[in-house]
């Protein structure tokens, strides 16, 4: 039986992912194709344009089988402990045999050979690397130049350690070899314009460009699958969303104002300085923007300021995330399934060595029950289990409030809204 | 030498206010007037209309010689540590000989035969009121109803408890016997509306309702002195107001949702099941307005909800709360004089027991040098003088984000804006 696992945002899901979607089915002929998804914020560190179950809608209506939820404290950090929290999630799926990435230098084994480096860190390789963060760099800059130095690469090969995809190829490889996992791993050709590109490029456009076509009224309706141009345009109409990180304006820099550097230097990421340059930046800026551009430097990139500030937002103290980042994803939980990923699903139940959470509602009776099952040892932390489980509602009960409708404002989408199904 | 004290939040000052304040000028002809004044979060649970300093100026311009800043916790409690705090601060300047309010009933001694009840509590009226409230009544009601019985009042009596001045007038005088104050005190006669009138009635109208007339853009401009009007509709010009609970909205919503019940129990206020109300409310509700629906009772007022909400986003624990309703304010903060109230500072600054607190950003400073005074007894708790003064800056800082004016939202106000010097 072949599966194949996906790692998505479809933030939202446009013709460029489709079209990855289908090239990954023609390479590997599944038999079901699963894909780990965002919830509500994305590793951008911004709310997503519309919410985890019209995303869901989409990536069903568009050949996935089953969509997972990737924990929050996954889905909104760096490249390194997202790709971590996602591949831990389809290797502890247990049946995935394949794992499809898009890629723009499509090289396998040069991102295999930098994953390699990275796994196994040679000393002088992390000798280089200190000494180029001691200069002030960011981690992905300060790493590059390591890798550069380390390998002697020519400039061409340097350059894609500069692609958003390939850098996440690499962390995605990384993992693999981190969780010894027995998932092959292919990639595929990038197409269209880039990650990072603002503006529309015609119908393969990227994620960014649509929603900001979709914050100045642009028509971006040549850039979605028919469907999920239906399924974005109801959510819209209906007043849940678009959400944007402005949108969060009013809270975010109030409630910084709220905090104390004790506080805030219990949260995960805060460190060199960065509650002082936070509190200050907090005082001193009358919207979002301009927070961000108070608190950039060189090496603070605005994602990672974005990701910081959701971290106070969801209170995420060092100590339960750094625990997240060793031992992965406590449970699975479904968004949604079709007919055939149910039966997906009825294969992999008694297999699965943490919960697969299908009501929301029950995560507490769930985890109770397992630990109170004689028949099964299950690889969960109970505290974990509840902390990052507590984390996806509390990050859902916050992103429904900044809905345009204000009807529509409720929290507990997690326990109100069924799973999807296809 | 006579030195008048009054008790206002000039929210903003109006016409009513300036009679009331020359009236008690013609019954004390007092040396000087001191105000004790609200900042900028007022009684009612609400964000002033405009910062502390603007209705400062407005003060000084129209015949007070030096206003003192209520400490924000006694700002935003109810009527009876309103008044004590107000009190207090008149009390602990030293040099204050009289003390006028407005009072609808105009009876001085029937205020006066209650908040000697009040002070005195009898074994008998304590027994009704307790068996009132367990009926579940709100404190003002049980009371009014426990007096009632207490002193078999015909019924025109009774109706001096249901008016919003007369009922702080007794909290005035029930302070001033708890503190055997030697301040004299007088009632002027209400003229106009009433305090909670919402609609204007020309020239002298409530605070309310003018108000409600800038919220909703109607001609308010015969109700205020002119130069009042002129410094109102300066601050709106420079976007630094109005300022209403509304703005407040999307902070404080997705804030109290962040709150967990080990939180807000350690907020001031919070007994008798009004956390699980609170954070429940906060999961259902999509305004602010929704919000106060969904946690009123008869019990629980509308303000009293009001100021719970304030007190969770300043997390105004309990402990501090109560401290401070025993010892009173821990300093006397200038936010403005005239000549003559300089003059009058003068008089009294050998003789103060508490700091005064004019440069805000001394605070610590001040505090470190009468702790080491040798020569004279500070009658300070320090934990209570830096948390009532820190409370005091947060609320500005929270305050000022929600100016209409990005650019004039920067924390700070206390550190940066001079006295306002007449």
């Amino acid at each position: 039986m072949k599966v194949l696992g996906l790692i998505v945002e479809y933030n939202p899901m446009h013709n460029g992912h489709l079209y990855h979607l289908n090239e990954a089915k023609k390479l590997i002929n599944p038999d079901f194709t699963v894909a780990i998804m965002s919830g509500n914020f994305c590793q951008r560190g911004e709310p997503a344009i519309v919410n985890k179950y019209a995303r869901t809608e989409m990536a069903l209506r568009n050949g996935i089988d089953i969509v997972f939820e990737l924990p929050t404290v996954f889905a909104i950090q760096d490249a390194g402990n997202f790709a971590f929290g996602a591949i831990a999630t389809l290797d502890k799926l247990k049946f995935v045999t394949d794992f499809v990435f898009g890629s723009e230098s499509n090289d396998v084994n040069f991102l295999n050979q930098i994953a390699e480096i990275l796994y196994k860190q040679p000393q002088k390789f992390d000798t280089i690397i200190k000494r180029e963060l001691k200069k002030g760099l960011s981690y992905p800059n300060a790493r590059k130049y390591a890798l550069q130095k380390f390998l002697k690469f020519e400039n061409s090969k340097i350059e894609k350690l500069e692609k958003s995809n390939d850098i996440l190829g690499i962390e995605y490889i990384h993992s693999l070899l981190k969780l010894k996992s027995k998932i092959k791993y292919h990639t595929i050709k990038r197409i269209g314009s880039n990650y990072n590109e603002t503006e529309l490029k015609g119908k393969i456009s990227s994620a960014t460009a649509i929603r900001n076509a979709i914050k100045n009224n642009l028509n971006f309706s040549a850039t979605l699958p028919t469907i999920n141009l239906k399924i974005l345009t109801n959510e819209f109409e209906n007043g849940r969303g678009p959400v944007f990180l402005e949108s969060l304006e009013s809270f975010v820099i109030p409630y910084l104002r709220t905090l104390t550097r004790e506080k805030i230097e219990k949260i995960y990421g805060f460190k060199e300085g960065l509650d002082i340059r936070f509190l200050k930046a907090a005082s001193n800026a009358g919207s979002i923007q301009e927070f961000l551009d108070l608190v950039k430097t060189k090496r603070f990139t605005y994602s990672r300021i974005r990701r910081l500030i959701l971290y106070t937002l969801f209170n995420m103290k060092k100590e339960f995330v750094e625990l997240s980042n060793t031992y992965g994803p406590q449970y699975l939980r479904i968004l949604g399934f079709t007919k055939k990923g149910q039966k997906f699903l009825s294969n992999i139940k008694k297999h699965v060595e943490i919960p697969i959470i299908s009501t929301a509602s029950l995560y507490k009776k769930i985890l109770n029950k397992i630990m109170n099952d004689t028949e099964k040892e299950w690889k969960v932390i109970p505290e974990l289990y509840l902390w990052q489980f507590e984390i996806d509602i509390l990050a859902s009960n916050i992103y429904a409030f900044f809905y345009p409708n204000k009807s529509q404002r409720k929290s507990g989408m997690d326990f109100r809204n069924p799973i999807i199904i296809e």
